[in-house]
């Protein structure tokens, strides 16, 4: 396979093609299809165009549901419980965000919260789409496999439950935080073993509690969180905000789409809006966050630090790359894709136009 | 001084017979007590009794306004901004979780803000304030010194800015999360300081990068965030939400409150309330939060764990031991307080009654 890049078009063409074939109805082939291929651009590859396959197996499997009703089934003012019944969660997410946004703008903020939803890919897609309505967006998922015991334990009852948070700024890119509440999400392990690399110090331990850094050993110890327990105090708040509250999978719940494609995964996740426009004039907020992003970015440095990066500014410019230059699929990938679109029927990504 | 237990009705009267003396008027006075007692019984003995002298000294040179019109300056339904009028962070951040509760009920989540407030003592109180209402808490706050510098920078343009979750439960004691985004909080520096003791590698680095173990030479370096650059953009997004959205002091604005006892802080803070109710049935929510209490604790240990611990679950017993055999005051804060009590004019607290 030659290493080529494919223009985001080209690549969102060609997933609106494949779930089309997979039997999503026109509209939400292309929405699933349009936010994985922005997930792509943004350099959240792990949830990008790689996710086609395993989305494919579990929709074969009938593990999802391709006709979903989703639907408001509790509302107040300022908010609303989505049962996605068992959709893509990209299109109960979407479907989440636009009412939260909509729900803000008349209360000043809105908090909607999913189940019976699915892995919806990275955290910051969603929290963007309420920043680019010009408000504070924030997102709270149960991870879909379990990584993480509670501290001190060894059953593994917690997931990498990430956090995503998006803030609009006036001429500086937007501040868009996602992160996983543990040091490494579990991609960065499976991605170290395929390479061959060692782990660092400090990613995953043991069931001694020593540190475990050859990534082949994976299965023998978990995940650590994020500043000892305090990660794991952040990553069971993050599963009850965002699945007990909602009647979402969470804890022994919670199933590990890795191994398991049929069993619904019953995903909880939560999506909220803070319209600064409620709290005084959205241009003085914009400009207070301008002034903050410079003056972070103007301190002074450790030594051979070249540059200081406010959080979504290296996604932000991977993204305008991106969309320029196009996108860089490994050739493994390339090959998969290769493999489905025989498989289905449909044109080759290389040659979709 | 002899290691006594005081009461905590005691201490409370002490505290309010103190903020008398130094002009609060009369509920105000007790409010603040109240809250600084109930900060001690559960542990949080850096934010508890010994605060009274700083708070002192900033209340002598004019720092704080004893008489505030704290009042909402901005409101939407799930919404409100509270103008603090620098009076004590107490006062103002209870009439937020108040407010917020109100609204919460109405709208099923409601979130305040605060500007010109101040230290408010941890960050569970207010959390806790609306979780004992039987909704989900949760408390942001620009914390008042900036010890943090962005990720690779050196100037301290952030704080330890918390975070706090409380979640009702059934049965069992309620989740109650409450952590800085650093690694420790810098009181736990002084404390090492005070005690002539190292800190572990991995608190503190200095201007190179490299480990500081020495906490006399804290002032050389900086707290390192949890989970590097995570930890950074969490203590951020805090900021922004309790202090930019608020236009309250953020960045090279926060005012380093153990050096300058005369400028308004502009602190920051944010209470939100969600209110369980709304998104289903109260009862079986706490249900679902019993289970997963119960499984997390149930889980196999790693070896020389004795238990494993729930967010708050330590703070819990320890509110209740002291609720019942009273608090145990070091020996150098008796005698401060024993000086602060001649001074003012008020009985000492071992002899309050």
């Amino acid at each position: 396979m030659p290493d080529v890049r494919i223009p985001t078009q080209r690549a969102q063409r060609f997933l609106t093609a494949a779930f089309d074939k997979l039997g999503l109805p026109p509209d939400d082939a292309a929405t699933v299809a349009r936010l994985m291929t922005e997930a792509e651009a943004q350099g959240s590859d792990g949830h990008g165009v790689i996710r086609l396959i395993p989305y494919a197996r579990r929709i074969r499997a009938g593990g999802m549901n391709l006709k979903p009703d989703i639907r408001v089934v509790k509302e107040k003012a300022a908010m609303a419980l989505i049962d996605g019944d068992n959709g893509m969660g990209h299109l109960v997410m979407q479907r989440a965000a636009e009412l939260a946004i909509r729900k803000a703008k008349q209360c000043g903020i809105a908090w909607v919260g999913a189940r019976l939803s699915n892995h919806a890919g990275p955290a910051s897609l969603y929290a963007r789409m309420v920043q680019q309505q010009d408000m504070i967006g924030m997102y709270y998922a149960v991870g879909n496999a379990n990584h993480l015991p509670p501290w001190g334990g060894l059953d593994m009852l917690l997931s990498t439950n990430p956090i995503a948070v998006a803030v609009p700024a006036g001429e500086e890119p937007p501040i868009v935080l996602d992160m996983a509440t543990t040091v490494a999400a579990y991609g960065k392990v499976k991605a170290k073993a395929q390479r061959g690399e060692q782990m660092p110090e400090g990613w995953m331990i043991d069931r001694t509690g020593q540190p475990l850094t050859d990534p082949k050993r994976a299965d023998e110890g978990f995940l650590m969180p994020i500043g000892g327990y305090k990660g794991y105090g952040l990553a069971l708040v993050v599963g009850i905000l965002a699945g007990t509250l909602n009647g979402a999978a969470m804890g022994s719940e919670t199933i590990d789409f890795n191994k398991d494609d049929v069993t619904v995964t019953n995903t909880g996740q939560a999506i909220v809006a803070i319209d600064p426009d409620a709290f005084g004039e959205l241009d003085e907020f914009k400009a207070r966050v301008d002034k903050l992003i410079r003056e972070l970015r103007a301190s002074e440095r450790m030594p051979g630090v070249d540059r200081i990066w406010l959080p979504g500014e290296q996604s932000h410019a991977k993204r305008i790359a991106n969309e320029r230059d196009g996108l860089l699929l490994p050739p493994a990938l390339l090959a998969q894709l290769d493999t489905f679109a025989r498989e289905v029927g449909i044109t080759n990504i290389l040659e979709t136009t």
